[in-house]
């Protein structure tokens, strides 16, 4: 399978034909379908392919457990299949499909790997459902417990631990595991870039120097709810007014400090016309390349939620995440001196580096620098060109004894 | 068949045990369930039941249409029995409960009304689903035409004329019903009182005097679609922060011009944590005694929109009603001088008063004042006093020949 057939594969699955952007969320029939695509495509392969305690799916070309009991570890590389609501084609499929082609190449070329080398489609890295990004990677390393991801629930009530069992699995495997991490010594994830640095510096692939510090904040506000037309202004309690507020805050922080914050998803109830709103909850994710700064404009905006009566709940936060110095330069250097690049975005990639494992990211040229949208683009050539990339630095990984 | 036990039959039908509100949209599961008891309580009590173009319920006692023959029209009251989200449990119910249970109370008396009497079950009186209230009453009286009611889309994206055709009916047969509409020679709605008057008055039963001026508008605003954090602020075209300035300016106009204004439903397009709306839509609902104070408060919010780019639409209009003023002092008379009241809120009988039927409302107190809302309530003893009002009333108009 080439890489182009591998993608005409994965076009239609969870694509809207309303907005031609990708519902692909942790969990459902798409991401079933998904998943079981991810499993054909390693069998076909003859790969070893294993789950570990969150469903996280990991194919092998080797064995992991041989390497460990050498004192050795695995060379990793893959990214994620699932996408944000109406998302765009590469976010994520585009480093699972460069990586099987990856290793389609090092294949065909007839190399022969001197520690294993593993391919894994993460769940659940946008966190579109259950609000929580990166969720299969932060369970298995620890950053988030068992407890609290089965706790999490979408939109409509549903909690993760209801969507597993759903989906015929038991909530109760999720946990921390070790050993899956401990197979793990080096991963490289691909991935399309998010912005414009890569057309700027008129290069098609970059290696990630660090992943900006960005969390995720629940904002509540609580009302009464009561007849539009027939309640006084002076008797209402509009849950929407501080919401309305907060928005706006946001944005004024971010000019302020230095980062961005965004309000992208908010829920109202109970959401009628004629109802003046008894809560709303908005959800605010904010980063920067200053951690300090974002905190001062969260902290802004936390002012104004509590003026309001509201309150503040944070999600997530997770630090700068600096790849592995040594492992970049490597990088660099096999690749022939490549540009180093930042991003505001976070990823799977950035979990395990925070979990000691050494990291690394590719990312390939996004001609626009949109991202989580139906726009979202990598032209054709530059997706090869980072396939080679990926192909070589896998070669140089593999062809270290440990 | 008494008031309470009827009331305790509707009790569980679409309440949700998570807010206590009623969910009872139209053409769902919930409204067939609810249509299917009125038929069988008309059943019951050897009504001839009909349904106009809309599907609105008709249960007669006496032949309307030979009363139309003789130059006689009939007597009708009633109400609707769907609800806003989380809607309480007076709010429509309560005026068919009291309809049934008024024209038992004529019968047990032995009463033979000289012109035939009408209960109506009016459908989609709230509009949750479809963005338009009294839709029911707007199509069979030509407020609203049947090509657009059927063009119209619940926030799946389903249109009317889907949710007809999924509830086994023929789009095709909606529209304008002149032969109902002129069957009807006096309507009279009970219904709780949605604001404090009645508690203020120390009444329990009041006459409706007119419908305040009120309408709905669309407030469309349109962004770009990007990641949260790898878009700098000035690359952004955020539709969340237009929407937001509206939240506001809408209290702003309200305030401004003496009026009720809220928005009190959002939707956003993609709607995920980390993404910039690419769409944000709110909807507009404005009131107040003064037409010209609405409209001007709502051309203050326009404004605003249009300088963000965005678009206002308006849903619907529906100018100051002053119930039939005739017929008003003839139930004030009948029932003892009790007091008359205006109120903010839009019903069934508002749009039969514009079309010229003469119409009277009777308003049931409600101790708190609170409507739309799981809090709404009214005390047995007072829902009692109202159906021995509209007993009282239904017996002196019923007993006029035409």
């Amino acid at each position: 399978m080439s890489f182009e057939s591998m993608w005409d594969d994965l076009q239609p699955v969870g694509r809207s034909a309303a907005t031609g952007g990708y519902r692909r969320f942790a969990w459902t029939r798409e991401d079933h379908d998904l998943r079981e695509w991810f499993a054909g495509e390693c069998k076909r392969r003859g790969l070893d392919l294993t789950e570990d305690r969150m469903g996280n799916q990991w194919a092998w070309w080797g064995d992991p457990d041989e390497a460990v009991r050498r004192g050795a570890k695995g060379v990793v590389t893959g990214s994620h299949l699932d996408s944000v609501p109406d998302g765009g084609a590469f976010d994520g499929p585009l480093g699972v499909v460069s990586a099987l082609a990856a290793l389609d190449a090092l294949r065909d070329k007839g190399f022969q790997p001197l520690r294993p080398v593993g391919v894994v489609n993460f769940v659940d890295e946008e966190g579109a459902r259950f609000g929580v990004a990166c969720a299969g990677s932060r369970v298995i390393t620890g950053a988030m417990t068992a407890e609290r991801a089965r706790g999490l629930a979408d939109a409509e009530g549903v909690t993760m631990a209801d969507a597993l069992a759903q989906a015929g699995r038991d909530p109760h495997d999720l946990g921390r595991d070790d050993e899956t991490v401990g197979r793990i010594g080096a991963f490289v994830e691909l991935h399309v870039e998010q912005g414009r640095g890569l057309v700027d510096l008129n290069h098609s692939v970059a290696v990630g120097s660090e992943i900006w510090p960005h969390g995720r904040w629940r904002l509540d506000f609580t009302g009464e709810a009561n007849h539009a037309g027939t309640t006084r202004l002076e008797d209402r309690h509009d849950a929407m007014l501080g919401y309305a507020g907060a928005v706006l805050a946001a944005r004024q922080a971010a000019v302020t400090h230095g980062c961005v914050a965004t309000i992208g998803k908010v829920a109202v109830v109970p959401g009628g016309v004629n109802a003046i709103p008894s809560a709303v909850t908005g959800w605010l994710d904010a980063r920067g390349a200053d951690a300090e700064a974002v905190r001062r404009a969260v902290a802004d905006v936390g002012a104004l939620v509590e003026r309001s009566g509201g309150r503040v709940v944070e999600e997530s936060w997770t630090p700068s995440t600096a790849f592995d110095e040594d492992l970049a330069t490597r990088l660099r250097t096999r690749l022939g001196g490549i540009p180093a690049l930042g991003t505001g975005a976070g990823h799977d990639a950035g979990i395990l580096a925070n979990a000691g494992v050494p990291t690394a990211m590719l990312f390939v040229r996004n001609p626009t620098g949109v991202s989580h949208s139906p726009a979202e683009h990598a032209e054709l050539a530059d997706c090869l060109e980072g396939v080679v990339a990926l192909t070589s630095v896998l070669e140089d990984l593999a062809g270290l004894v440990r």
